[in-house]
């Protein structure tokens, strides 16, 4: 019988690499032999994709951003009740494309909401969960979503201008500060292969038990 | 131009006759010279439906009392921001059919997450803004629970168990008692005309400055 597994969540803007990094780190957790389930926010669960296409679809203004925090708080439950906190419980390693962190850069940051209103939701949502590592990837944001533009239509997130995506920055590095333990910053401005690596050697790094079944 | 209107709710278990009651109130109001609005919760304003759509169709444990919270709160602020308060602010009564107290019956009482929990999930939405006064329509939930299995097809909500009901029908009452001022306790195992003569005189005494346009 495994141990419990572990959590682990890549963060930061639009056009970063996150969705390519979750599987290329979830590709060398499974080489060192680890059962890894990788997954997304928001609709990384059932109820959480039916909860996410409220949100991201329609107006900008569609929902405020006291709205949009609660309707992710209530995807983020219904995603950790049924594949994440199980999966850990079962001894799997769970690598997931934003989480928390997502919510507080989004609607704390950038939505004015401020920390302190996004961390007393997470904390009556998620009683204390989060993850073991954060790896927040960086890049400036006029790169990121000359990326994103080059992938397929831009969501309600997308559309907001650039100043939205600086201070998403900002809040992403700000996050990061404040949490040195669990959050590290990975220069997402270089090849795919380095950024990999960056992100292996600090998972290697924080995690040592993740050598065990290497 | 007028003042600020005033903001109503009715609150009770399944088949308490709260629609009816509804409907009642607001002629009454309407025949005293007021602007009135009707509306109910969850699904006043188009996108507290859509959440609503979410949150009562499916399977029983569809969501937990976590996640139903969140989503009964996130249809809350919608329905507030985009109907109530604009309507309160125009001069209108608002009459609304189930408000913050449900969620509290429900989630909080019957769904085990409690009072505190409830509390803080209202603060973070809605920042102190509440019923002028709130009508609670007690009976047994027996006799309830048959007026509404006599209507429709049963919701997530009405197939649950009758010790559920009573704890419900307990918790509007702990409601209640708590707050006095704010709320009144109606018998609803009564004729409709004498139910609807005991809220209005109920209205009447709680909110005095309703006879200013009589």
């Amino acid at each position: 019988m495994a141990g419990r597994g572990r959590f682990i969540t890549l963060e930061g803007g639009e056009g970063t690499g996150k969705t390519t990094q979750v599987q290329r780190l979830a590709a060398r957790l499974r080489a060192g032999g680890r059962h890894v389930v990788t997954t997304r926010e928001p609709g990384g669960s059932d109820g959480g994709r039916q909860i996410r296409d409220l949100v991201v679809s329609g107006a900008a203004d569609r929902w405020d951003a006291v709205g949009e925090a609660l309707l992710m708080y209530a995807a983020r439950r219904d995603h950790v009740m049924r594949l994440i906190e199980p999966g850990l419980a079962g001894g799997a390693w769970i690598v997931c494309d934003r989480f928390s962190d997502s919510t507080m850069a989004y609607q704390g940051y950038a939505g004015g909401l401020g920390r302190d209103w996004i961390s007393e939701l997470d904390r009556l949502t998620l009683n204390g969960f989060g993850p073991d590592l954060t790896l927040v990837l960086d890049l400036d944001p006029g790169a990121g979503l000359r990326r994103a533009a080059g992938r397929d239509r831009p969501d309600r997130f997308e559309r907001k201008g650039t100043t939205f995506h600086q201070t998403l920055r900002n809040a992403f590095l700000d996050i990061a500060r404040r949490e040195p333990a669990r959050v590290r910053v990975i220069d997402a401005d270089r090849d795919p292969d380095e950024v990999e690596a960056a992100i292996f050697d600090a998972v290697a790094r924080a995690l040592p038990d993740m050598k065990d079944a290497g």
